[in-house]
């Protein structure tokens, strides 16, 4: 499960920098290793719900990206990939000045990839559990070489 | 099932647009009826993933939104909502002029509501069905009150 | 979405009840069509949770059965099914003299299709609705064939 | 997370033989202390599907009942459970000689815990991990006091 194929941590860093979103949300890569993503991103009201917490969406957002990309880190280097389908359960409100994102593969498949992705926000040097995930990847076979 | 409570249309378009996030996508109401809501956000390129399309998590942001006020328009006037979980399927890539989220309760229970919700998007007057999703939304008893 | 394959029906049958589990559960295929699949077993106290309903699992069992075989109608005459992950959401205790599921596919695709699974008690000639699901069935191409 | 209530063990003893599919399984609980709980149940062909594996099904009906009864652990003397919702992934066929669900509570609330649970079979003294789930259980306040 833990075999990587050339230079994922740049194909992983293009690939995730590409996406206009990331940009929007001030959203950076942490930790990467082999199966293993971390993203964080600062607190900014453009992106509360409307008590003033980090939206939910938002926590969903953070944990299909550190989910997708932590299966990319084990894809060959032409295949793209896409979230098939996730499930999040919120555990508490997203309050923090920075939300954090952990995402680990507990299956890499053909096709599919199975990954775990919790979300925490951190106050004052203490780091909350605030949601977990369960997610779909789907990986494209081959697919990065038709896109550019 | 169909019961509102005093003026919930009110009551959820205030709710709705005190969200920082709904300001930040340039997100709207569309149609709401008791049980059902629908809401619509443009294309923009802020919000995209690598291969420029919407993002999947914003799919879920809207889906996740639609499907929250949609249990909230069967709430009592003091109740406050929140999602505990959710799982949402992507079907398609999310590429058009406008997103649109159509959500609607299928049991409405004291603390549990249960709820569909469907993202659509729309390019050159044609819709295509990009998700479908399954939520489950917190009824917090009394909680609006606490608010103020 | 809605091409089917040969004599979808005969094989449908024949792959179903080869499942130990369906003789075990006394569970019958009801109506088939292209993209749906309806599932039938009477009560049985041998499948109850702690307080003499159906047991929630059960009810899973069946919503799993009526989907995987609702992709299957689709499918073509080599391809064998088997479900990648599913979420199922409980809305009544299951209590009646028949346990029905329904189901009917979202999304038929190359690998994966996308399907949604109601399940309904009868009592006394009334149907009542129990649980709501969402299922992510993956086609295994020409896989039916090595399986002789 | 971890406080318990009065002898919780028996009171969990009791509820779940009282399951009669836990008695036509064969499935007996393994291991449990506060927040966890194992259930294990022999391979038996009456549960199987259409290639002679456990069925999904099952892999899902054990999953749930060890997650049930985690949260079940840090209940009060009074309270009832019952399985709002579950997202189950399947990772691999379930082959093997017994089949052990091990569920852990993530987060125990008053109405709501989230538990995860994970599926594995053991052929020839080796585990393999054959499902990942997540769950929501629902706390019946006072609800078995009710039951007798």
């Amino acid at each position: 499960m833990i075999k990587t194929h050339g230079d994922y941590k740049q194909r992983l860093h293009d690939s995730f920098y590409k996406q206009g979103l990331m940009q929007t949300l001030n959203c950076k890569l942490g930790e990467v290793s082999a199966g293993k993503v971390e993203a964080i991103m600062p607190f900014d009201d453009k992106f509360t719900q409307q008590h003033g917490y980090f939206h939910g969406g938002i926590t969903g957002v953070m944990a299909d990206n550190a989910a997708g990309y932590a299966a990319f880190t084990l894809f060959e280097e032409d295949d793209s990939v896409v979230t098939a389908e996730y499930k999040i359960n919120l555990l508490a409100p997203a309050q923090g000045e920075t939300i954090i994102a952990r995402a680990e593969v507990i299956k890499s498949g053909r096709t599919l990839s199975v990954v775990k992705s919790d979300v925490y926000t951190r106050l004052n040097g203490q780091e909350k559990h605030v949601a977990t995930g369960l997610f779909s990847i789907m990986r494209l076979i081959g697919a990065a070489k038709k896109e550019i």
